[in-house]
Formats: C-alpha cells, structure tokens, sequence
C-alpha cells in the first residue's frame, strides 16, 4: 500500500508537484476552462431522493445471467426525484477508477463524485486508483483533495490518476480487490470505462455482495467509440468531443481538397468494433464517401466491392472535372469482411506449420477464395501478412493501415478502367489517421456537462446505497436544468457469450443500427455528397459563444427517433 | 477568354451555385465567422494620403537588382497617413491572383480589396483569376461581385477562385499577362503569395511599368510556413492560425500520451526550408525534444547526431520513470543535413549510370562517409533510396517519412544500449504528420484582422498609383486600430542567386534565427522541457472570448525583441 510510489507515467501525485512529476502549465483556453463553473440538473440542485422502479431483466438469456449473478439480478433501475433528501450527516469513503482507454471528461466525472461528497455529505474522503484496475489490485491509490483535483477540471486527459487495460477477472484478483476494499474500508467505487469495464464493475459488485462486503460499486459509460449506449444511457461520454475534434481536421482537409482540386484523402478514424465515430464525422461534414462496418458485415461485402464502390465514385467524380474527395473509413473495417477474416485463419494456420517459399507454393494450401483475395491485395500488405507477426505468431490485423491498402487497390482499379477508356482522370491519395488527436481533446461544454452530471449522480446512488447500477443521465436533448439522473442496473444490460465452454455475461456493443435515425439520415444523403460537394467544415470546438453548446448529430437524431 | 469553363477544380463559379459546382453548405461555427464584422486600422477608417519613405536599396547585391529593376529600383516604401484623402469618383479595374499553396486568411486579402474599392473608389470593378498564375496567363477568371464574395468572408481555404504553382517567366508568358491586363483593362492586379510569387510579382510590376502598361501590381505576404517577413512585413499570414492547429493536435497527443504513460509521439510539422512552424509549436506546447532545422545545418549536425540527441534525453526520461514523450521534427529535416545531401547526390549519379546488384558491388561507389551513412539508415528507406525515384530518375527526398525514419534509428540505438546495459526503459514509438490539417482551418481572429487589413492596404495602394510593393500591415502587437498600413519596395527586399550562369532575383525566406527571441526562448526552456514535463495544451482556437484574440509566440517575441 503505497501513495508515495514513484508515479511511473507521470500520474499526478497530491502535493508533490516539483518531485519531477510533471507539475501544471496551462494555456490561456485552459485556464478559461478551469474557471468554467459547471450547471447541474435541477434534480440534483435541491434535496432528492432515490426511487426505484420495476425489476429489471437481461438483454438476452436472462436465466444464465440469473445464475452469474444471484445477488444483483433483476434489482430495479433508480431514479432521483425532488424529495426530502438523503441523510447528510455520513461521511462516506468513495475509490475512483479510470479503465481502458482515455476520453474526454474523465477528470469531469472525478470531479463531480468529488463535488457531490462535499456538498451533499460531511466528512466523506476519496480516493483515486492509480492506473487503471491495477491500482485496485495492488492498492495504489492517491487521496483526492479539493486542491488535487482543482487543475483537472474541465481539462481532457486522464493523467490525474491515469487509466489501465488490467481486468479483476481470476479469484485471486477479486481477493486483491477485496483486501483493499476492506483495508480503505470501501463504501463505494466508481468504475469509469467501457463495456467491458462495466461488465467488471458488476461482476465486482456482485463479488462485494455475495461476500457481504460493503462495498458498492457504480459504472460510467466511457468511450470515444460511442459503442456503450441504451436506452437509459443515450450516449458514452468522450464520443462528443472525440467526434468534433475529428471533424475539425475532416472539414480542414476537405477545404483544402476543394481548394487545390488535386487529392483524394482517405481519412482512417477511431472505432475498431463499431463506425459510430465515422457515421458522426459524416454527418457532420459530408465527404464524398464513407464507408460504414456494419454495413460492410450485413451486405456480406468482399474487399473488391468495397474497393470497385469508391471506385466508381471516383470515375463518376472524375466525369465531372472533379479529381478529389474525402473517404472517410472506420479503423475496423477489414474486422467487418468476412472474407479478411477467412484469408487471415488460413494464414495463421499455414503459417503456424509452414515455410513461405519464394516460388510461391505454399499459396496452394490457401482455399481458392482466399487464395483470389491475397491476390488481389497490394504487395505491402501481402508482405505485412506474412512477416509482421504478434507474439503468438498470429498476423497482425491492427497494424495493416486500411487507408493506404484500400489507396493502392483503388489507384490499381482505376489504372485498369484508365487501360479501358473508362476512366480518363487523375488520382494522387492520401492517407490520414486521426486517433490519438481526439481522446484527450478538452471536452466540449455537452461533455464537461455530461461527465458532471454522471460523476455527481454517481455519488449520489453510492450515498443511497445503491450497487450494481450504471450512472444513467437523460433527457439530454433539453437544457442541463432538465436532465434525467439515476442508475441503470447493469445486469439488465447484459447477455452471455460462450467462451471456452463457459458462459460469461458481456455488455453487448451498441453498433451503428441501418435502420436508426443516424444512418438513415446518412444513407439518405451519400449519393448526393458523392458527386456534388457538400463539405461542411465544423471548425474548431468553441467553449463560448452562440455556438458553444452544440450535441453531436448522432445523439441528436437518436433522441428525436425516440420521442 | 472565358468565365464560364468548367470549374475542374471545384473553384467557385458566379452566378451558377446549383451547375455541379460546389454549393455552399455551412456549420454553425462557420455562419457566426461569416456573420463577424473586421475591424480596420484607425488609418484605414478615415481620409489618408500615402507618405513616401526615403530611396529604398536592396537586401544584397543592389547593383545587380537596379539592372534587373530599371523602372523599379530604388523607389521608396510608402506609408498611410491621415490627410484629405485619395479622390474617389475614379473607377477601378482590378485583378487579384492566389499563388502557391493555401493559407487561412487568402479570401479574407480579397475581402478586404473588394472592400476598399466599394468604399472608397466608385464604379471599379474586381477580377479574381482562377487557378494562381495560370489564370491570368490564360485569361480565366471570375468578376468578383458582394454576393460572391460574401460567402467567403472570414472562411478558410482557397477555393473561391482557386490557387496554382505555375510561374509567369518567359518571354511568352509575360506576353499573356500582358495580353489580358490589355484585355481586361487591369489597372492593378494583387498577387498573393509566397516568396517566389512575390517575386514574380515584382517581375510582372517591371515588365508592365517597362512596356508603359498602366497594370501596377502589388504583392501580399503568404505562406504558413512564416519564412517570408522582414523589419516591414512582420509575418506572413496564415503562420498564425496553422500553428495554432498544429499546437491543438500537439496538444492533445501530449495528454495523451501522459495519460496512457507509453508512447513516444514522433510529430513531423509542415515547413520544407524553414522551421519556423516547428519552433513556434515547441513555444506553445512545450514538448519534450524539439529539433531544428537551421541548428542542426548551422552546427553541421550528422543524422547519427541527431538520433543520439533523441536517444539519450529518452534513456535520461527512461531513469526517471518517464517512457513516454513528444518529439517535434520539421518536415524538411534531413535537408538541412550535409552528409544525407551528399549521400543522396551520390546514389542519384551511380543509379544513373548503374545497376543496383543484390550482393551490395554497387555500395562501393559510395564514397567512405556515405557509404557508413547508408548503412545506418533503416532498411526501408535504404529500399526507398534505391527504388522510389521522380521522372527524371533521382531520389525522391520529400517522400521520406523523416519522423518514421527517425522512430527506426532510435529504437535501434536504443536496442544497442540496452544490450550495453545503459538503457532499461520501454520504446514505443507512433509518427504522425501534421499537414494538410493546418492549411485550410478557419481563420483566427488575428489572421482574419492582418489578412482583412492587408487587403484593405493593397486597395489603396493601386488607388494611389503604387506598384512593385508588398503589402505591409505593422505594429502588430498593438491592438488593430494602432496598426501601420503601407508597402514596402519589393526590390528592397531582394537578392540574386546565379542560377545557370545568370542572376536571378530572389527573396531570400526569413530561417530561424539563431540568435532570434523565439529561438533564445526556446534554447533557454529545451533541457527543462526534456526531462521535466512541461506540457501545455493549447486547445482549440476560440474565435469568441477572453483567449480569442492571442496572438503567436514568435510574432510577439520578434516584435518585443525590435522594440
């Protein structure tokens, strides 16, 4: 048990700030964001009380998530109602966590479980895990003081206790947890993260319970991706600003295509499961092609259809004097098609027994559909499947750059139709990958807000005694004074998955749906953005001004087809 | 003669927004930037007479610049001070070209031009020549009207009438230009553009005065790159809102990277001969290394100078915990290094005449240094050295991905301390390349104003009958009614370079000086921000607020060290 370790990745440590840990400088936007003071909804301005509703179920197999969890399943979601408030006069011991990757207005929800625990209890202490779930297990932790958090506010990052991919999963770590669980004697921890995060947090919630721990635990939907959402929980917060951070740098390139007419920029973004992030960017700035995974999976689309799609666009463009674009592509758009999948089993295999000959031979051991299709790949990748291997000695399919792979197949495409007088124009593409840009942007005013709201709401049902829930705010298409808050039961989230012969509960992904408003919207509008050029360029995220408190497209037009 | 061709490149066309031609879709951050009105300098809002200066010089070589300036040589700069005023019931006719490529603030020069003539001349007409240079050789231009106009207004890009890279330069060229200036009864043209395009401006302003053509020509200063400026001309625009987004991007990678704790972020800046980018950046984030161009040419630095640079600051972080760290690299590194020039001379003169044999014979030829220089390259730019070349058969140095070549000879360098037991951390390293992000943002506040106002002077200087200056917009620092307007003598700004047996005029770009207040800055602040984490996040540009009107750190320092 430790506070004084050496912070290894330059994690914040409370009251050290000249030991070498990195110690705040601040621009002036930064600044002016530190001074940002925070709306709450109105519920949570005035004495409240929590109210619960019917009991919930699962989002599939019930009976099996009955069984992983016979302590919390079937416990009623919570809402906060005006009423005349929780007893104040209980100080409460509260452990944060950041789990997985960053996004923005992390530090916002720390800050709001902070803020809620001064305000509406006496005598209550917090602490930060450092590092992820790891800081739980090995009990590194920081206390968080008014002071600590003070330059965290509103700023993106997750540097203040920094986050961590580890998972409690074997008995022997849920027994760490309990340990510190008990030794900081625990009312509550707040475990900010992804689905799979989330699904850890209830199974560490039914873990507390079943041993009659005290111990409760609360989840915050965190990722860029945008791919933790329901009905109670409309988005994951990170994705609003992750999304027009990204496309700022789309609507900036696309002038610049516009301007010198001479460049196709295939733009790779964010979201390795689902294309929320790319249908988001679509919409907000209209490029002349996008390709969507899921789609992609549900049409069963080859690599060469994917490729002869923007390919025809192209040639169409080109018909009318326009020899530049914007294509925008998910990261896990190679995950999507079946036939990638097939080809890279195959070659796991082979690979696993065989030598590559240079003569080519070892190919004959490829299914002929697979055999067609590494034909049809640019030679990079082809040698990028054969020699970039992982340490299982597995191809690499995250580090294939889909951008550049679809450029060349697109350039060798057109060379063929350029051979038969059916295409006459110029194609020079470039290729961009906007990741690590967008997850730890400053949050924009909707997820500064947001993570607030989630953070004190967090607080709150920790202070009611609830466990096992999601912090859930709603009603966001309204003014903040309107939000919803309260807390979701996690089992009710959740399905099973067989893995290794065995069910393990999951929160499943929430994929762009092709028959959700978003994607309507969009489909509804591609073939016009193909060949007519209707750029929008978003520009910079504003903190004031008439345009400062804009809600992405995607949540806007989930929140209008619901009501 | 035409201004209705085909818009190849998605210019703007008058009149037809629904022929295929781009229409003008517009975001909410865009319509409040259009709807934002431009102050003036207080010289500009009133009745102002135009001084003029002494007799100017040149910046090197006068005698040979009179021999090339007859008409010009010698005249003085102008300035605008208050008096009875320019008459005003004189129309007119006059043309405006963008030269090179894109800077956030070009539309907003032709703005301030299109303005000037409305208020302060009657019945003038404006041009604006589509696609840069080629435009006015060819005749192909749009007439500039208020409507057409207006949706440009403080928006970035050039695709209102377009850029080009084609020079005007031989004697039949300068027939063209001739022809249309006849044709179109050009009483002056504005060229905005870099330091070629200035002077060629320069050049086109002899050429029409030396014929007795009535055109007068005056040049604007623009180029991100910030490599044109002088005592005059301060900066050139768009420097200001390009580093701003670079700074955005660098910004939020540095939190990231502080936040997860294991990436060495590799960032390569746009600016081929100067690093003025680079240093500006540097001065507002505060990265961990930050490698100069001009330094590294003026201390004769060698490639492997350069890794070791890198490698020991990140074995000196490795011992204080830190693996992780922000390295900021100009684009046109390696031509500021002496030995990869020679290097390269060489392979282009032995792949001219030989064959490249797989046993490595070919080497040879090398001589000593390049050969130990080759072979400390990473083998995939060895590979690109060897097979990429331009149609003329030599090496081609820009497509060198510098930052992902430097990740390769660290990690290398690297590898082999940690076999000598000096290095024990963890090296992960991810390039980027910030670009075509930065080229075509929004204006900021600070360029809309400088562009809006150069514009604005260059009006007024055809008004008065002035030709072969450069708009010169100063006193910068002081807020934008204080601001100086005039032009300054092209011919003074100029030198000659012998190119095949002849002098050539130049502007010689404005480097980094060594011995400047950014750079001294930077020198003094480097060792603290290498191992110590410094790191500010400049967030995105706010167009409204406390921090919207801010102005570059280099611009500000320059300006305090005149003072």
């Amino acid at each position: 048990m430790s506070t004084s370790s050496a912070a290894s990745n330059g994690c914040a440590t409370a009251g050290r700030p000249s030991s070498g840990c990195p110690s705040s400088v601040f621009s002036e936007v930064q600044t002016s964001r530190l001074r940002h003071s925070l709306p709450l909804p109105s519920v949570l301005r005035k004495p409240f009380n929590v109210s619960d509703g019917p009991p919930s179920s699962a989002a599939g197999n019930p009976d099996e998530i009955a069984k992983l969890f016979p302590n919390l399943f079937g416990q009623p979601s919570a809402t906060l109602v005006p009423g005349e408030g929780l007893k104040k006069d209980q100080g409460l011991r509260i452990g944060v966590v950041l789990s997985g990757g960053q996004a923005p207005g992390g530090h916002n929800v720390i800050s709001g479980i902070f803020d809620y625990l001064q305000e509406c209890t006496t005598g209550s202490t917090m602490y930060g895990f450092k590092g992820g779930p790891a800081g739980i297990m090995n009990c590194k932790y920081v206390e968080l003081t008014s002071e600590f958090i003070l330059p965290f506010r509103n700023q993106g990052g997750f540097h203040m206790i920094c986050s961590g991919r580890d998972k409690i999963e074997t008995p022997e770590q849920f027994k760490q947890a309990d340990e510190t669980a008990s030794k900081l004697e625990l009312d509550g921890l707040v475990v900010i993260g992804g689905d799979d995060s989330n699904t850890n947090a209830c199974l560490l919630a039914e873990n507390f319970r079943g041993k009659k721990l005290k111990t409760r635990v609360i989840g915050c939907p965190k990722t860029i991706d945008g791919d933790l959402k329901c009905k109670e929980v409309p988005t994951s917060f990170g994705f609003d600003t992750a999304c027009k951070i990204y496309a700022e740098m789309i609507g900036n390139v696309m002038i610049d295509a516009r301007s010198t007419g001479k460049y196709y920029h295939f733009v790779r973004l964010m979201g390795r499961a689902a294309s929320h992030i790319t249908l988001e960017c679509a919409l907000q700035t209209h490029p002349n092609i996008t390709i969507i995974g899921e789609e992609v999976a549900l049409k069963k689309l080859t690599l060469k259809n994917v490729t002869d799609y923007i390919t025809d666009i192209i040639c169409k463009r080109a018909e009318r004097g326009f020899n530049y674009g914007i294509i925008l592509i998910p990261e896990g758009l190679i995950d999507f098609i079946p036939e990638v999948q097939q080809l890279i089993g195959e070659l796991n295999e082979i690979l696993a027994h065989d030598v590559v000959d240079e003569g080519g031979q070892w190919k004959k051991k490829l299914r002929n559909q697979s055999q067609q299709l590494f034909d049809f790949l640019p030679q990079a990748i082809q040698e990028q499947l054969l020699l970039e291997r992982d340490p299982h000695g597995n191809v690499q399919v995250a580090k294939i750059e889909t951008e550049k792979m679809l450029i060349q197949m697109v350039d060798t495409e057109l060379e063929k139709r350029r051979q038969e007088h059916s295409y006459n124009g110029k194609f020079n593409g470039q290729s961009h990958f906007f990741g690590y840009e967008g997850r730890c942007g400053l949050p924009t005013n909707f997820d500064a807000n947001y993570c607030y709201a989630l953070g004190y709401g967090a607080g709150a049902l920790l202070h009611s005694g609830k466990t096992g829930l999601i912090s859930s705010v709603g009603n966001l298409g309204a003014p903040v004074e309107e939000w919803t808050v309260g807390g979701t039961a996690l089992t009710s989230l959740m399905d099973v998955e067989r893995r290794h012969g065995k069910f393990k509960p999951v929160i499943k992904k929430a994929m762009v749906e092709l028959e959700g408003a978003p994607f309507k919207k969009f489909a509804s509008l591609r073939d016009e953005w193909a060949l007519k050029n209707r750029y929008v360029s978003p520009g910079p995220v504003q903190f004031v001004g008439p345009t400062a408190n804009e809600i992405n497209h995607t949540l806007m037009l989930e929140l209008g087809a619901q009501a």
